[in-house]
């Protein structure tokens, strides 16, 4: 008798088509500034008259779930990936992770790849805990599977290895962040001469050798921000088999063509982020002309859309460049 | 008229106070592993009759809270920190936070300070989202503000800033992990030919400069583990005025002896946890002869109070020792 084995996806293979399929490498990251709100979500869920601490988180809870919920709506079309940053709901408590389960159940009902922005780091038992929490099946955290978790690489590959146990899950280990104080540690120069990031950039570009997919690309990412211009470039070359996830864009202050150097040159290879920009799109122009509070979902809707056609635009005009070439 | 300015005592003067007073350097590391519970606590809160994943992890989380609140009061007397680990609460959702809010809350009552392991790290906004849910007094995550927590310095001095901005409360950064390929990373030389770790702790050393306390250590403290002596020993010489939490003692294999290099002459500067090896030393020897199942917290009590002498003895022999050179 044979016994069925049902190989599961790679994970990277997965969001591979995903961004085939949608021609976009959009992620938005839904970081639901409590102070950044909607008026109107926070008069509906009564924010402003909750007697005690834990009521109003619980109502803050309410109001992202709504929020998030509506963006979700209104980015899945032109979104590959939402990612959730963890601390925005830590910092309701429990509370705040019924609003995390709730944002991921509506983003896998609407056909959008989940990535938890957690930045989680730990070793053995204390990793695999984290592991269970966000990326297994059987979990008891009551979170239905996120599909990737950012992670921090100081541990060494102990610190890694528990989140790419199942290969149809991934991670995005940082490498060159975005803010602008990171070269502190990750520029500091080895003995041979070389960036400290780079170094990192390299291991991970090994720690994945074994989790590689379909396009070549592996289960293991690297974080590399798009306001270090060069030192996305440099590492797009040197990283073939690593898959970037690229923030920095919008709020942070990179545009689509900055973005876009995180790409190999078949238009692949690279996830830009971007969180404040556009789901906060009604707060700012050209959108706030446009729309209402009311109307802050479909703000985001179409910010998602500007963003990956202007993100599809960079990447056909480095193309045609490099044709040139 | 007189404005009355409470100025709060340090993070660093506080946590140093307890541990002359309770001539102790043990901190307790509450990771309740699920499947280490003791038996007779899963069968009164009747984990195993779970019919869901919800109901299971709302039911383990009673007996993680109804464990750890029998620890913490056998171990009040002869510890002076609790650290639970975060990624064992996260593991059950809201639930297991609803454990950890209950356990800080035990732990505060009892008059032991809380250090909480979330090796957390993030910039801007999100980092402050990390601060306000476990370092705030206003935090609406409902928990009862902890004194500490631990942090990863991969972004640098904007990843640390957040977590320090109240001076009653403090943070120990990861500099020389405990686990075996922590090297990896840590020792890559640079190109001064010192190992990175000794870049990050002056790092750290320098971040804490405007935090130090009455006794010369800054609220930025630093992980470094038992379990790499002559490291160890190289920073406690580099780094004085940042105090250390000590991992690796126990079940990670280091013993007092190890643990007392990172001291100073002084018989100060360290802070030593152990978790496995007292919250369940009720599985092993010589505990597991003398204390049966149910006695779990008097076992984990007797290894708490064995492990503050067998530090203050070898704390003892070095001062002996540094006196006769």
């Amino acid at each position: 008798m044979m016994i069925g084995v049902i190989r599961l996806k790679f994970f990277i293979d997965r969001l591979i088509e995903q961004i085939k399929e949608k021609q976009s490498a959009v992620c938005v990251g839904l970081d639901p500034h409590l102070d950044r709100l909607p008026g109107h979500l926070k008069a509906k869920y009564q924010v402003e008259s909750a007697a005690t601490g834990q009521k109003k988180a619980s109502r803050l809870a309410e109001v992202i779930k709504d929020f998030n919920r509506q963006i979700i709506t209104m980015v899945a079309e032109s979104a590959v990936v939402v990612k959730p940053q963890l601390a925005f709901y830590e910092q309701l408590g429990p509370a705040g992770l019924e609003a995390l389960i709730d944002t991921i159940a509506a983003a896998r009902q609407s056909g959008l790849l989940i990535l938890l922005d957690g930045k989680r780091n730990d070793i053995g038992s204390s990793a695999r805990c984290y592991a269970s929490a966000y990326l297994n099946p059987d979990s008891l955290s009551g979170i239905r599977r996120a599909d990737a978790l950012t992670i921090n690489p100081y541990l060494g590959r102990e610190g890694i290895e528990p989140f790419l146990a199942d290969s149809s899950r991934g991670a995005f280990a940082l490498v060159r962040t975005s803010n602008p104080g990171a070269g502190e540690i990750q520029n500091i120069r080895l003995k041979n001469g070389s960036p400290f990031y780079l170094k990192i950039g390299k291991l991970v570009e090994s720690w994945g050798e074994n989790l590689r997919g379909e396009a070549g690309y592996s289960n293991l990412g690297a974080v590399v921000g798009a306001t270090h211009l060069a030192e996305l470039k440099e590492l797009r070359q040197e990283l073939p088999h690593t898959f970037f996830l690229i923030p920095g864009f919008g709020a942070q202050g990179a545009g689509a063509e900055e973005a876009a150097a995180g790409f190999d040159d078949k238009g692949l290879g690279g996830l830009v982020n971007a969180a404040r920009s556009i789901i906060f799109a009604y707060q700012r122009e050209p959108y706030r002309t446009e729309y209402s509070e009311q109307d802050f979902a479909l703000a985001a809707g179409e910010a998602a859309r500007d963003m990956r056609d202007s993100i599809n635009q960079a990447l056909e005009t480095a193309r045609q460049r490099g044709r040139r070439l």
